[in-house]
């Protein structure tokens, strides 16, 4: 298991981590399998979404905040309950396919840490596991 | 990894793809594991929800789009950022057990393929893995 | 493969099952992997979040509710229309990492089965799969 370290640097900010998993997979050596994420945190997530043209992250996040609204009538007295909404919403975890060696993403995929309640330093968990390939 | 063609026909539409993946979980001859799916687009999903009534998909097509409008002042020029956001919040990728050579699936429950900017043609990734069982 | 009995009391509730989860993980022997959870029903979900406040799952039912209301035109006849989108929306599977035999939580960490459609007998499966690791 590898951890990798985010450092955000806003309230909400989705965080580019490809080329850290990237780097987490070859370090691995698996050819063929799957490379597993997970965040630790409860108040963050991980996902998959546009690498192409910025305004798509921030139309993701600009939509979750209406949708999950900061002030909402919330019970929790620390303030940050649509954090914890948006981070069971979204998801914690996350597979990603290992092939030849290397990560199997579509053309304009990308795998974001999402920050939900940031600036904060976080981690994000890497394992690669063999399996499921001709040559694993 | 087998790759399963999918081409949905509207701008939204949950395409039943569970006859599919167990004709790759049979294929590998994995008798017991997991299998493991994969959307390489960040405009569309995957789930597992009721194979019953056609109602159920199309309601929750319905609320989508009311919770995530299609129009709603976004920024990305291409106008679909409410299906990118979609995407994050279904999510790309799913596991689901195999057990005996089979999909463990409960009694209603399907696998659907989640176009959110169709229509168009897609695909969906599969890998099904060995392990975690008696006979594995 | 293993199957926890969940019971639910309430239509809507985050029942914490991290407890019966480490059984199953201990149970295995797996030392080091992948722990697999998932949900064999349409109206029902798996995340994790905090474990320490009650109010934040509570907050977490509550906004739910807000966002996907129980009664919003819906065509299914059986009136759960709302806790499949929830399913959906939050997910009927999870992975959480196995190391030296345990599970691998952040510390304000807990797993929740979701009911979204209670009360009811409900049933979560899990698979440990060994791997990923230094000693697997």
């Amino acid at each position: 298991m590898e951890t990798i370290g985010v450092s955000s640097t806003s309230r909400t900010q989705f965080i580019d981590v490809t080329a850290q998993v990237r780097g987490a997979v070859r370090k691995s050596g698996v050819r063929s399998g799957v490379c597993m994420l997970f965040v630790p945190h409860t108040t963050a997530a991980i996902t998959i979404n546009e690498n192409a043209d910025p305004d798509v992250t921030s139309d993701i996040l600009m939509e979750l905040d209406r949708v999950i609204p900061l002030v909402d009538g919330y019970a929790h007295v620390e303030g940050n309950s649509a954090a914890h909404v948006k981070s069971s919403v979204v998801g914690c975890q996350m597979n990603v396919f290992v092939e030849k060696g290397e990560l199997v993403l579509g053309t304009w995929q990308g795998i974001y840490f999402c920050e939900f309640d940031g600036p904060r330093s976080r981690k994000l968990l890497v394992k690669v596991m063999s399996g499921g390939g001709a040559d694993s």
